[in-house]
C-alpha cells in the first residue's frame, strides 16, 4: 500500500458567520473571520490517495487524472470564487477549514475509488499557520 | 548603505474591476479575477527600507518599530478586510497588485522618513507565481 | 474526527550536554551540539489537536484559543530563551529535539483536553532537515 | 515511541517508459514523462525512524548516523544520476516516484533496525506538487 | 516604474559539458554535473518585466499574457526534455545555470518589447542552494 | 555581466547587548534579543557574486568553489558556535544581522577578487519574517 499525493492550489473569498446569530454573536465568536465584506485566502489543497503499486505500470493511479479529476469537482468550482455564495457544495454550510476539508472528501470520494484508488486524506491548507486533514471517519 | 526588510502578511477579500466597463468588459479583460462575488489572497508584504548602521546599537531602525508603523498603516487596515470596499486608501482604485504596491508605499514613506531611515522597496507577493516590486519612482 | 493544526515560532539557544559526562565524551557523542558556549535555532512548533466538527460553529476548536493557549505555556517560555538554562520544564533534560516535542506534548495535553479537544501531534522542525513527531505513546 | 526525520536531498534525470511497450504505447499512457531523452528533478527524501528516546542520550537515534546511512545507501548512488541507467536497485524497474520509495525503502529497512531503530516511512517529493509516503506494507 | 515578476516551472535533464574536452577533463572541472548519463533539475524561472502602470487596468502587463508568452517561448520547449540534446536555443551551448539564463532573456526580450513592457530580470533557481539572475547587460 | 547565487546556512547563538549599557537600559532598547542566557536562530545567507561568463567554461564561478570559500571563512567559524564569545570577526561588536552582513561581506569581499570575480551582495535571512542585505557601500 502506498499513499501518493497530489497538491492544487485555488484562491477565494469567504467569512464565517451563522445568519441565525446576530452580527455581534458572529463578531464576538470568529473575529475578524466574520467580516461581512468578506476577506480570502490562497488555499493549498493536498489529495491523497492510497492504494497498491499497479506492476505493469509503477503507478498506483495516474495523477495527471487525479489531477483532472481535483481541477473539476473542486479548483474550478472554487477558485477566484466566493465560497458562501458560489460553491455549490458549500451552500448553508459555515466556510470554516474543517467544514471545506470534510465536503471537499466527500466530493472526491466516489470518484477516486471509480478510477481504482481509494481516498485516504484531504489536507487543507489556509495560512501558513493553519491547516487541517480529514481521513474520512 | 545597509538594505533591511520585514515581512508582514494580510489575507484580504478583493476583485478587479472599472465600474465604468460594462461586466463583460471587465470579464473580457481581467478574466476570473473580475468575478463580481470577489475572490481573495494570502499577501505577503515585504517592506525594505535602507540607511546606515548606527554604530551606537548596530541597527538601521529598530524593526519593532518598524513591524508597528507597517501593522498601523497597512495590516490593521486590510487584514480580513474587502480592498475594494473597506481600505480607504485603495478607494476609486483598481485593486491589482502593482496599484496595491504602489499605494502601499505612498502610505510608508513619509513616515519611515520621520522614523529616520529610507524607504527603498514594496514588495508584495500576491501567489506564489506572481509579484510586483515598486522602488518610488 | 477531523485534524487541525496550529504553527508556532521560537527562536532559542541550547546544547546537547550530559553534566555527567565529560566535555570529551559529549563533544564525541553529541559533536558540535555540545558546544559549551550554545548556539541556537528557529524552532516550528506544529500543534495538532483532533475532534468532531461542532455542528453549530463549524469549529473542532477555536485556533484563535488553541493559539493562545500555545504562547501562553510554550512560546513565552521559549522565544528568546535558552531552553537549557531558562526554560523550567527542561531543567535537567537534555535538550534534544526528542526531548522537547515529548515534554512539550505534556505541557499542553491537560490544557486541550479541558478545551474539549484530543491533542494529537506535537511535531517539532529544528533545521530544515530534520523534525520529530510525537504521538503521545 | 517518537517518530524522527531526516530530509536528504539528489538530483537525478529518470524516464518512464516500459521497454515492452511501442514508443507510442509508453507516450500515451506516461506522457512527457516518457521522453526518450530524458529529463529530471531535484528530489526531497524523508526518512522516517520510531523509536523510544534514549534515557541517557536524548536521542532515538543519532541522526549523524541516519545521514550517513542515507548518504551510503541512496544519495551517492542516485545524485547527479541516471536512475534507469546507473541506479543499482532500480536496474528493470520502471522509474515512477511510487517504485522509487518503495525501493528505497528496502535499501534502508534493514539497515536502520541493525543502528536500533525501526524505519517508519519514505516520502520521496518529485515536484512542488506530488509525493509520494511508503510505510512497509 | 513598477516590476513584476510571473513564476514558472520546468523539470529538464542536461549535462555539462564540453565535447572539445576528454572525458577526464570534463570530469575535473565540472565534477558530477558531467554525468555522461545525465542528471537533471526542477528549474524555477522567474520572469521579471517592468513598466508605469496603465490608468486604465491598473496593470503593467497582463500577467496572463507573460505567463502565455514564456510557457510558448521557454516552457514547452524545456519541461520534461533534455536541455543538451533538444532545446533549439541551446544547441552549442553549454548548459550551465548561466548560459541558460542568459539565453532565455535573448528568447524573451524582443516579445516583451511587443507586448509593451521591458524585460527587466531572468532568475533562473536550479536548486535552494544556488541561482543566477541576468539583468540584460 | 550575471549574477550568481550561492545558499549556505548556520545555527548559531546570540545575543543584542552593550556592555556599556546597564541591564536596564539593554533590555529597554533590545528587548528579548537582549536576554543575557543567549537566544538562537537557523540563519541562511546567500553570497551573490557578479561577473561576465567565462565562454570556454559556461561559468562565471566554479560555485563549488565559491562554497568551499564560504564555508571556510564565515561557516565553519559560525556554525554551531557562540556569536558574540566564539567569531573572531564578531569581537567587540554588536551581534545584529545588520553588523553580521557588513562583516561577513569584508570577510569574503577579497577572496572573491582573487577567485576572479566581485562580490556584489550579502543577504543575511535571521528569521521567515527579516533580513538584511549589503551591497559593499
Amino acid at each position: 500500500m502506498l499513499y501518493i499525493t497530489r497538491r492544487e492550489r485555488f484562491s477565494s473569498a469567504h467569512k464565517l458567520e451563522r445568519n441565525d446569530w446576530s452580527p455581534e454573536k458572529n463578531r464576538e465568536f470568529f473575529g475578524a473571520c466574520s467580516n461581512p465584506n468578506w476577506h480570502g485566502h490562497n488555499y493549498e489543497l493536498f489529495v491523497t490517495i492510497k492504494g497498491d503499486i499497479d506492476p505493469e505500470t509503477g503507478f498506483v493511479l495516474n495523477l495527471k487524472g487525479l489531477s483532472k479529476l481535483v481541477k473539476a469537482k473542486i479548483i474550478d468550482k472554487m477558485d477566484h470564487k466566493n465560497i458562501n455564495l458560489e460553491v455549490d457544495f458549500m451552500q448553508g454550510k459555515i466556510a470554516s477549514t474543517e467544514v471545506l476539508a470534510y465536503e471537499i472528501w466527500h466530493q472526491l470520494e466516489a470518484d477516486v475509488k471509480t478510477a481504482g484508488a481509494i481516498l485516504h486524506c484531504i489536507k487543507l491548507v489556509e495560512t501558513e499557520n493553519n491547516y487541517v486533514e480529514y481521513y474520512g471517519a
